[in-house]
């Protein structure tokens, strides 16, 4: 069971959102969909999921389309940061509910992560902290008997044990029970270890659809003496650089020039995930 | 100049929030607060600048008590959660409220700050995305002429980019014109580098004030086959523990015991920040 997304396109006023998105999404993976705040990640994961509609492009499973398809939408949950809940009702009564909408809650899961996270689940959804209604949105993502679970910014509140714990029972709950997981979140190096792709979007555009590993082996740090290094990174992808006096890091997104000899005085090294993102959606990343 | 917190208590109905709180904070040093939700670090935080009264115990700055004095509050500022701007009102006109208020503002700084972080300071507050309230909170705080700059979770809404913008004009700012910055925040790793001394509150006690390099100098994880590690590490602080198949990993904090031989099967690495929080905040570690 596969996701395609083709041509979409959203405009809300003169504000072209999202300019002909095209991506696929392939069983039981877990994508990263990564981009600066106001890039569109949200409109598309309410356009996946039929909460808006496009003014253009489709969005369809295995061929079929998704707009309006009980039967295929019942197969996604997003979990958002709009808050769909009654104050007054009780959690309990919210999984319950869950279950009837979707054909199917994982009560015994359910109430494992109740207890792990220390949410006692007769209290009232309006009675909780924002880091426990995050928490409890979580809960009902991974108990769920769905085949894709979308989660728009899943930490919003959550401290450094329960950002931990969460991250730790969704990789369990994955190898468990396969799935496809679209996560999008501003905590980049958080989440890095657990993605295997990639999606960044930049100002309504897909700018990079890729294997993390793979994204991760064309990206380099070129450090050393101001001069040598623009000199030894002439010609290649340079995406940003930083200054230290004399010193100067380039970072490269690209092939290396194998035929140029490294100057002893310069230093190539590895640039993690959320550093990479970060020079690619600069201005002057955005240049290149 | 130098803040001293004597026996500060607090409690909110039944509930006490603070326990006989003792803390001292020095002149030019960058401080973290460090804490899980509802552990009492923002009570603290009002406390500390005026905002709601303690039960017990005292606030003073160089011997004289803060409470109600005029001349000591405008010697620091609190950038919280709460939004206490008009909406209507534009952000230029609250940077002269505050020059008003705090009898200075550094008119040139803001404005390099507004264009790093392309804000344009004709908006009005209500016309900004949480994201860009918490830039243009972070410019005031920053470009206020006080001596303590207290910040609560002052990265909410920011994406990676800005997160490191902000990180990078935080200690710029710091180092042209020193003075004491107190950062609770849940994002312990970003900040890990920037900060010099860590309070860490658990259920309303101090449970750690030690310098970082101090605290991370007896931090351990012991690693290796389950029995192993189990029998070198008897008698030492477990403040929790990780298992993978037949091997785990105990988390050490405090000396290890220099008489006992380290066994070849046994690995010892340094344990980083965000990881010595989360064990020293759980169940598992709170029971040492």
């Amino acid at each position: 069971m596969k996701i395609k997304v083709d041509d979409v396109s959203k405009q809300f006023g003169h504000k072209q959102i999202l300019k002909e998105i095209n991506l696929e999404l392939e069983p039981n993976r877990i994508y990263g969909l990564l981009g600066r705040n106001g890039a569109g990640k949200s409109t598309l994961l309410n356009i996946l999921t039929d909460r808006i509609f496009p003014n253009g492009g489709s969005v369809t499973m295995d061929g079929e389309a998704v707009h309006e398809n009980d039967k295929l939408l019942g197969k996604m949950y997003l979990m958002s940061e709009v808050n769909l809940y009654q104050k007054r009702a009780r959690l309990q009564d919210l999984f319950q509910a869950s279950r009837l909408m979707y054909g199917g809650f994982d009560d015994a899961y359910a109430k494992h992560l109740c207890d792990a996270f220390e949410l006692n689940p007769k209290l009232k959804f309006g009675q909780l902290s924002t880091g426990y209604r995050t928490i409890f949105k979580l809960i009902i993502a991974l108990s769920l008997p769905v085949d894709f679970v979308f989660l728009d910014e899943p930490i919003l509140g959550l401290d450094a044990n329960h950002r931990e714990l969460f991250y730790k029972e969704l990789l369990d709950s994955y190898s468990q029970h396969p799935r496809t997981f679209v996560i999008s979140t501003h905590m980049i190096e958080e989440v890095a270890n657990m993605i295997e792709h990639v999606f960044v979007i930049e100002d309504g555009k897909i700018l990079v659809d890729d294997d993390v590993d793979h994204m991760l082996a064309q990206a380099y740090v070129i450090t050393g003496p101001g001069e040598t290094v623009d000199s030894y990174t002439e010609g290649l992808n340079v995406i940003g650089s930083e200054s230290l006096g004399n010193l100067k890091g380039n970072y490269v997104f690209g092939k290396l020039n194998d035929t140029r000899e490294i100057p002893d005085t310069v230093q190539i090294s590895r640039m993690d995930l959320q550093k990479l993102f970060i020079h690619l959606t600069s201005e002057e990343g955005q240049a290149k």
